[in-house]
């Protein structure tokens, strides 16, 4: 699928030096030339980078030109020398084109407590602005600047029609997945050339994170540094979208949003399986989400995916200690289809036929409900293989 | 170490079917007689075993003649017919001493969502009431008939002289730590010849178990039936200790909670390393126990440990992520005594020999003080390894 850059935007990734292997990009700059709304969605760990920081005093703004991402160091638990190294990185971006400081956003990742290389990243920013494009090899390359252990980039993006005008969504992550520098820091910048107020940009992202983002888990270790940027700059069409074209937007942002998190547990290297993870019958929304959590956080329920064993009792176990009131009497559940529990009792099973099944699709999927109310969650994980364990063991040494 | 059994307790162990090798022992069963005061902690998953139902509802209770504990089969997610069969056990263990069935508690370990074979566990019960004796092998017999993954049955006592007179306390506990029948389940029975009134002997347990079980973690994963038991007869002395003979016991019955809380974690095949986790200087014990949870329960935390990575940025996150307030330019962390992070900043360090240091021993130790307080709390976990997963993907089917 080839996806648009949208109008306004110029992208680069190069390699700086942070990253020892030269043909990896480590640092990616986005450039917008009209100025642009941004708002942004924050790892919720008190133990926070500094971009972090940097950023979500900022967000959600007007104003914004530029965003410059390193991978390779995070800025993280490096104090207040932390705090002074990102408010200089996002100065070297913003001065490409003319800007102040608090013109541009800044996205770090890779190992935690070690200081930016400034005078790598100087040269960094200037050999990007350089090399901006609005190309889809430019809008790759920036993909591929974010990257740590990824395997593969990750790129989503729509088009939509407002009124007669073509208006475009697309968005860039890095998950390391099961595997990554530290903790598995999640990353994403998702840009539009629809206009969107500061407040519209703000509650649309925070809407698409929620149902997105936040529903994904692999080992369930929140990083310092888990940040989601969004970008509207109305070069497209200056006028916001309302109503229905507003919903269409929204749309666009949360399928773009929900292709990007989907990819990231689907990378991890030493996944053998994707679990798709639907809760439903539940009081709240919220109630639901913290089921499915912990469904996903189990290292039992996911060693036994990885040994296509159908386990039930594991699944129904972690969801008795979510914290989350109900009824074990009402519980009912089905994996890859098949009923395995229903309203609290046992039901008799082919147990071969499941395990086939996990056996032979890379998909695997838990549907549990609850039978108390009509909320429900779509939360996606990944099994847990030896293959992970072993790449997790001796990352820094 | 030679340990005791209290006086006034007959013990056995044997094989009465549910297991397929005649040389496991599957059924346990103690007989007190002296009706005992008993006490009960249990699991706090609201999808919990028929067990764990009959206990909860009987303690803290006087009268208590026999326990009767079986492995192989959980008796959890198991309906009405479960909770019929597990008052069906109590029954069939108290009938042997002319009890009734109120007079017995029951735990059950193994797998989820099977039926208790009652048949083989009434023989069972006959032949264990025929076999009961008060020495150390009946003790050990006893002991086996609980465990499951276990690799060894799992010991420990104290003796004190409480005016004039000997005093006795002793306690069996099965863990099947890092692999388990689903979920790791901890089942401990402590046993005492001491006097106490029903409420004396809940709230010395509960105290103790805040301190020793609620302390420990392999994957987080709760299981459905964990149970911890405490029976004080009264045969050394049918005078109930106070003041500082009572504050003997206590530390008695903390000290045996100790090392068998600590003995399930070091027993997981798969274990490379037992990590001990001490958080201080925070405001409550219960804030301290949260951060040691979170960290205890990291995947990442613990395939660092398993691979001798002084990776202190995922310990320094899990506390940052573990839901209690805390200022993170005031952390401090050691690891085997290392100085790695000081007040919210990386410390030079020399990586090879705290790397060293890890991999030449079975225990590590992990330190982080928060500038908050003065409480603290002392948990224990293991590391994960890949043979941990191996284990772990293929259990039932």
């Amino acid at each position: 699928m080839t996806i648009a850059v949208p109008l306004g935007y110029r992208l680069a990734g190069v390699h700086c030096g942070i990253k020892k292997n030269p043909a990896k990009p480590d640092l990616a700059l986005v450039v917008s030339d009209p100025p642009a709304a941004a708002a942004g969605a924050y790892t919720q760990n008190l133990v926070f980078g500094a971009p972090v920081g940097w950023d979500r005093k900022l967000t959600p703004c007007g104003g914004i030109r530029a965003v410059v991402v390193n991978s390779g160091v995070s800025n993280a638990c490096t104090g207040e020398r932390g705090d002074r190294d990102a408010a200089e990185m996002a100065r070297l971006a913003a001065a490409t084109v003319g800007g102040e400081a608090k013109q541009a956003l800044v996205m770090s990742t890779g190992v935690i407590g070690t200081f930016l290389p400034l005078d790598k990243i100087a040269l960094g920013v200037q050999a990007a602005f350089a090399a901006l494009g609005q190309d889809g090899d430019s809008l790759v390359a920036a993909a591929r600047g974010m990257m740590t252990t990824d395997t593969r980039h990750k790129l989503a993006g729509r088009s939509l029609l407002v009124r007669g005008k073509s208006i475009r969504v697309c968005g860039m992550a890095k998950g390391a997945a099961m595997i990554g520098p530290n903790m598995a820091t999640m990353l994403c910048l998702v840009l539009t050339d629809a206009a969107l107020s500061p407040a519209a940009a703000q509650e649309m992202l925070s809407g698409a994170v929620d149902e997105t983002f936040n529903c994904i888990a692999v080992e369930g270790h929140m990083s310092t540094s888990d940040t989601v940027l969004f970008l509207a700059n109305g070069a497209a069409s200056a006028e916001q979208p309302a109503g229905d074209d507003l919903a269409a937007l929204r749309r666009a942002v949360l399928e773009t949003c929900t292709e990007l998190a989907i990819a990231i547990p689907d990378d991890g290297e030493g996944v053998s399986h994707l679990v798709t993870i639907d809760v439903k019958g539940c009081r709240t929304r919220q109630e639901a989400r913290q089921i499915a959590k912990t469904v996903a956080e189990s290292a039992l329920v996911k060693t036994a995916i990885a040994g296509a064993d159908p386990n039930w009792g594991r699944i129904v176990s972690a969801a008795g200690y979510a914290g989350v009131p109900l009824d074990a009497g009402k519980i009912s559940l089905k994996l890859n289809g098949f009923p395995l529990y229903q309203r609290g009792a046992p039901v008799t099973f082919d147990a071969p036929a499941v395990s086939q099944s996990i056996r032979g699709n890379r998909q695997t999927s838990i549907e549990l409900w609850f039978g108390e109310g009509d909320a429900q969650c779509r939360f996606w994980t990944t099994d847990l293989t030896a293959e992970y364990v072993r790449l997790n063991a001796d990352y820094t040494t």
